[in-house]
């Protein structure tokens, strides 16, 4: 998302003399082309954030699906809010030494702002700061996945906050501000490490400190958790698929027709083929086609797809994908043999496929180098994680960072809450209902499952 | 949505020589990008009946469920089909004396209509068309909520349909058609006014005549009756935000690119701020976190910028939302006191939140007056509560109003559709069941609740 | 979609000199926003898949729940990977004998393809191939809902690959890639042929073969059985209503202003139409309001309007809705008659409304014939019937094409992939709990519909 322009750009040009999309000849029309696709693709990247309410929601207890959806609503609200007041500025501060920059409090706009001349005709300043804002609270929300059906709810509300307020902002700088790891020649053209990396690096450290969800790791084995509701699961990779349209699509930041629309086909034949191989995989691994794995497999491909979604061949993005929905797989296994907890997957989603498709831009394009890449995802480790680990420390030390056994057991929806998210007892939770011993007269009522009639 | 042109496409005319959006110089690139733009809005516009239609059916209970999708599904077509017939053309009269004007049966064009003359390049007259229809539908779709789990099925089909046709029109030709209110110098750019308070004017007759829902204020106090599917709910919410897109977006009546992305981002600043606000409030007020209020925050938000969206600066649209997202917690809780039933929070989001963003525009924006924007607003209300309780008070006493209490218990799913939404039981019916009386041999069966197996 | 110019452009061009769409006088302008459409409604048609995923969901039962997400996510990716491979190529073969071609293996451009010369400014070449394989897939999807709840999963996985690759694709060459049908002056403009009624036929091979789902016609009656989640059902058709702004929009292959806002407009007139009669065919017949026909009112109009969507007029919309509307449900009546056992309606939406669709474009249109469109709607049926028919004997004499009864009774998301899709029992399901002997100290489980809780 640098204002580089692609290889396609070039040829373009050379092909449509007077259409080029550069700095002169950007006609009004074009003007307006592009900035109405820009504001389509902040649109887009907003419904994402729907997109990972429901398939978070989907994915879990019925017991905590309030607390997640709170959750959710409360990340793309405080985050929009943060980006205007300091976070637009920390991540394009122009002129800076490379590490760390500000531009001043607030988002405000001259008349330059709205003219062809602002961003070479791409969009205006209004468009930018929206696209951006969109995309900055996607960090956060990747971590929200992880943690879970265990975290206090204010504990979060106070990470996302910082986290999408700083810790993303400033590693954004580094390369889409044009700090150091740009000056280096790091690519990543629409985020498989600046957003989805930095997402899965905050997932990891949570998932990490909270420990696992009470009874998954139990009597020596792991327990599936499986998900309450598989349609809204569905309903959620659906739209986080659409929303890349616009989250890749518009990293290209203009409509430019020959590059925007390569990069759909790329991320559309990553998502793809990751589909079909985490589909086949797990298949195989588990003998049971996996509705959940497949799932995971789109968001696989379209994660590893990001960083290089404009560089590559059709065919290379099959690649991408074929490797990216083999390997969400095991990264999802491997996840839970060393314990950590992640009942959506997000950690091997966004971090392990993030980082393969930032290593994977060096392996398939000729003109980036993978030991650059491998710099580029080091550093945003080493800076994500440690940042994360260090916000969680101190807020577990200060705020406490899970709920009570009791409060986990009874639900986050009940215990944070004082609400439930659906007026349907759980199987689980009527299974005990009905195997409880039953006083004379009537049922023993589990506060749990049917506190909702009493309320 | 007058014709008028904002003050950034002045400047943006002197910046951009040959680039003005105005009667001369808009090329055919501009006139295709523009109607590309209204085209898309109109789509984001439809979407929000489907976030109507989720947002309420989550948010009341499950044997209602069918109602409320019916409803919602009739109203978009009804409305779709009368606007065609009549009511684009007493919305949009042309020449008229300023309250009542009538450009003739039907919808139909000749070449001109298709042309860069249309509308200074803007759209064409069936765009024009398409997206004033998806407008003139939701504000019917608002009473829809409010009446919500009591209204009898026919005589609400027959309320929404006149309220669509005539009210809202008539309403609408009074600004937005060019009549007297937009000669005094009434403002209201997307409809704070012209559709969330007429639509929530519906609402509060609908909800007075039919008197509130049984059990909601029985034995001395309010007993809060939840809904029965929050992922649905945030669905909605969600839905309609993006929606806004196209709603706030699309009433620039062009894709000026200077213009429609402020719009875009005072609507996304108000709606996060707004639910921010809502949020704490709510907290503070009920000392836990609720995620109804959170949702209806950011709506209160959305009605409140609309009024002003194109006219306000960022900062503005945030103390918009701060307000909007304080005074929808407080209004709930006023309705609930005077014990005026509103399953989903309709009055205090549209009718609340609509004036207080139509008077902020004469507190926000140095341009308008808020004497003007006063008289509009009582002028609306007088027109459109007065037109809603004549309507249903015929209605009453014509074809009734209100179903019977047995439906009503039983739910108007089996009542007046023999069907139920979900092949689930509720917590609640559940509970019944299980702690009455049972008979030898097995169970008894209430109609209500498992009926749905034995169709 | 053929590159034939409608009537409007020409219009257009006599009235805006300078504007016409055609090979010269495209600027870069218009270029870019004829592809920003183009991948707009890409983008819309990829959702269609969301909405047959959540209607087919939502009107069937909760056990097979899993099973039906499991297709869907399937169909998408192997319906782009098949279309990037060798669909695209078998569908638009360039020079051909208008039966059968074959442009080569793969997709790949050279400068070319992305520039204004490749489609008279229309789109690039990556937009042509993805907007068309959002289309291909749907092609298979309608089968889906067809077969629901009792189909093997392999033996459908196989079959709907099999059917996207060379069934729906060489259909598609004999008009839209300039075959025999297109030189007969054939006339789809969206394609209530080529996609719908070849859908449809496959879906009627389907559910004649596999016979009808087990206590459907028993007893010498017909068995309605109810859908499981109406809010899903209706989230899919709100969906598939908005994705057909693209399926029909986007196949104006431009983003010529007149052209596409009058798809839209006839577009949603038919829907909404179609709504309306349907809801008061439905209502007359079975004496109640009946959500999932109105529901399938909206998909007959839209099925319907397809085809002459840029030919006809507003008020032949209108028609055509109404009588897809009627028909829809007088259809659903037929194939109940004869024990064609249809969970959603697939055969009445698709086939006998994409046939009407067809045949109205020879009714409404004066340059069309209608016994040229009769002669299409023939040679479709003749080889989608009977493809679908060879294929699924083959699949059946080989793999087997029904689940075991057991499997079928116990659901095919335990059966298949040992996973449900809710954390809820079902109604009936815990009927039979309720009601079955109860064991000393506890309740029988069912594994069925508690087995959930125990993986």
């Amino acid at each position: 998302m640098t204002r580089k322009l692609g290889l396609y750009v070039a040829a373009a040009a050379l092909l449509m003399p007077g259409v080029a999309l550069a700095e002169d000849g950007v006609s009004p029309g074009v003007f307006t082309a592009n900035n109405v696709w820009m504001m389509l693709c902040a649109g887009l990247v907003f419904i994402m954030h729907l997109g990972f309410a429901t398939l978070e929601s989907g994915l879990t207890r019925a017991k905590n699906t309030v607390n997640i959806l709170f959750k959710n609503t409360f990340i793309i609200s405080a985050g929009i809010l943060t980006y205007a007041a300091i976070g637009f500025s920390l991540m394009y501060p122009g002129e800076f030494n490379g590490w760390l920059g500000w531009a001043g409090l607030g988002i405000t706009t001259d008349a330059a702002g709205l003219t062809i001349a602002y961003a070479d005709g791409g969009y205006t300043y209004w468009t930018d700061f929206l696209f951006q804002a969109m995309f900055a609270a996607t960090a956060a929300t990747i971590v929200s996945g992880a943690v879970a059906e265990r975290i206090k709810l204010p504990s979060f509300m106070v990470f996302a906050t910082i986290f999408v307020a700083f810790v993303y902002t400033i590693a954004g700088s580094w390369k889409w501000g044009g700090g150091w790891l740009d000056g280096m020649g790091f690519y990543d053209f629409a985020g498989s490490t600046l957003v989805h990396s930095v997402g899965g690096w905050g997932a990891l450290a949570g998932a990490w400190l909270l420990g696992p969800r009470l009874g998954k790791y139990g009597k020596g084995r792991m327990t599936p958790i499986p998900g309450s509701n598989m349609p809204m699961a569905a309903v959620g990779v659906f739209l986080l698929w659409l929303g890349w349209f616009g989250f890749n699509g518009g990293s290209v930041l203009s409509a430019d027709p020959g590059l925007t629309s390569l990069v759909l086909v790329t991320t559309c034949l990553a998502a793809a083929a990751g589909c079909i191989t985490a589909m086949l995989a797990s298949w195989f691994v588990s003998s049971k086609p996996d509705l959940s794995m497949s799932l995971n497999g789109i968001l696989a491909g379209l994660v590893g797809i990001t960083a290089g979604a404009d560089v590559v061949t059709p065919l290379s993005a099959v690649v991408i994908g074929v490797v990216a929905g083999v390997i969400v797989v095991f990264s999802v296994v491997f996840f839970d043999r060393i314990k950590i907890d992640d009942p959506v997957g997000a950690i091997s989603v966004h971090l392990t496929c993030g980082i393969w498709g930032t290593l994977a831009v060096g392996v398939f394009s000729a003109e980036h180098s993978i030991f650059t890449q491998l710099i580029g995802v080091a550093a945003y480790g080493v800076f994500a994680f440690g940042c994360a680990m260090g916000l969680l420390l101190v807020i577990r030390a200060t705020m406490g960072l899970r709920v009570s056994e009791e409060e986990e057991l009874e639900g986050l929806d009940f215990g944070e809450h004082g609400q439930h998210a659906y007026d349907f007892p759980s199987s689980s939770g009527l299974l005990d209902e009905l195997t409880a011993p039953r006083p004379v007269g009537g049922v023993a009522r589990s506060s749990t499952q049917l506190a909702h009639s009493e309320s």
